[in-house]
């Protein structure tokens, strides 16, 4: 059991329109985004092709600066505004998407591209699934 | 001028699609509303009404999240997907229009409630004021 | 494996001076901490004993901050200069043993508080093992 | 009157043992300087030059991450742990002074660098002042 997922078990006042489950999925998964985001930026940066993947740098540092945004404000409960919380996951799913599609398109050169990817995928998911239950 | 304006004139290469001017106007009121409700936060945590303040605090905590991840996404130039900007614009009206209509609920006792609340509205204007010019 | 780990085992260019092992599991750490630290503040905010629990609110909002700083340095390789470093790191060690000191003085009453302690003193140790393969 | 000051002059309690003055200078001077490096960053990356200006991008988002940091840790009133917030500025000095020096090895071709060079000159010094008033 993550950290997230502990305390917000223990939290005494947890919003009630959000189900647990989905909601400490989505914090998970935009934590894990975030750093996976970072260390590609970083990788990115470090390797050969640099001037190639600018575009694939300052998406993983946009990735990252949300994600790791929407991890703080979902983890804030109770949530007083749900139309602060749905933006936001929109702007997640957007920038997970476009990050996820960048890094894919030279996973095959880049492990560390295609590791990212991945996490971005499954954020993108987590914050759909969980704007799925808001509705 | 702001460090915001000062670099962003010397940028190689800013995003053609954005005016410089609301960009700039942007960048600095969702970093003076950053500061202004990070204050505010630990002003209403620290005064003798905490218990009431409660959702201003989280509200307080959440625009700084918010508009500092929105500065630094509006400060990498170029940008390169203008969708999640957008995104992310729209969740900072959101929550700047919250968090000032909660502050100026209690302007009158609280100073720093008034003066958070002004950068508020200055902040949700100029995030409104780009995503004029980017329709 | 964490996101952290898989990255930087693909990463072009890893600092020489510091050892893979406790590198990643002091990013691990201050990720953890950062986020007990962040929902154990709100878990306070929300209770009955706000009042009362302010420097531990106080201390948990400085240690996410110092903490999810520290993760974003430590994952940036190749690390330019380690005396930021391991300034960055005494700064997490000092503010992970503050904060487990006041989470451990009231973790009898409330178990967000025993879980986030754990999270700071393990978060602590890590800052400690890095900074002890750096001199 | 930036934010900073103006919240901190209605704050129901600010430390006794800090100086308003350089307080607010150096909050005011760690986020000068995190919007500068960002900015930088983004500059330095989008440039003919960026694979020489690496070492320079890297140490430009470590000075943001930590100037961020510890303007919020300073923002926040009272300071319960002056320890803490001695090894944060410290960390400050450090990171401003290798930035400073970096960028200012490339400020003739580059007027980014030469701008972001300043605000780290400016921060540094600043933190250093808020350090000299706490021995």
């Amino acid at each position: 059991m993550t950290y997230g997922a502990a305390l917000l078990e223990t939290h005494p006042d947890v919003t009630a329109e959000l189900d647990l489950k989905p909601l400490v999925a989505a914090i998970d998964a935009t934590l894990d985004c975030a750093q996976a985001c970072s260390t590609c930026a970083s990788a990115c940066l470090a390797g050969k092709s640099v001037a190639d993947l600018r575009p694939c740098i300052r998406t993983d540092l946009a990735c990252a600066d949300i994600c790791a945004a929407t991890a703080r404000v979902l983890s804030r409960q109770p949530i007083d505004d749900l139309a602060t919380v749905r933006a936001l996951l929109e702007a997640g799913v957007a920038v997970c998407a476009v990050c996820a599609e960048e890094c894919e398109s030279h996973a095959a050169m880049h492990e560390h591209c295609r590791i990212c990817a991945e996490a971005c995928r499954r954020c993108e998911q987590a914050c759909r699934d969980l704007l799925g239950t808001m509705t």
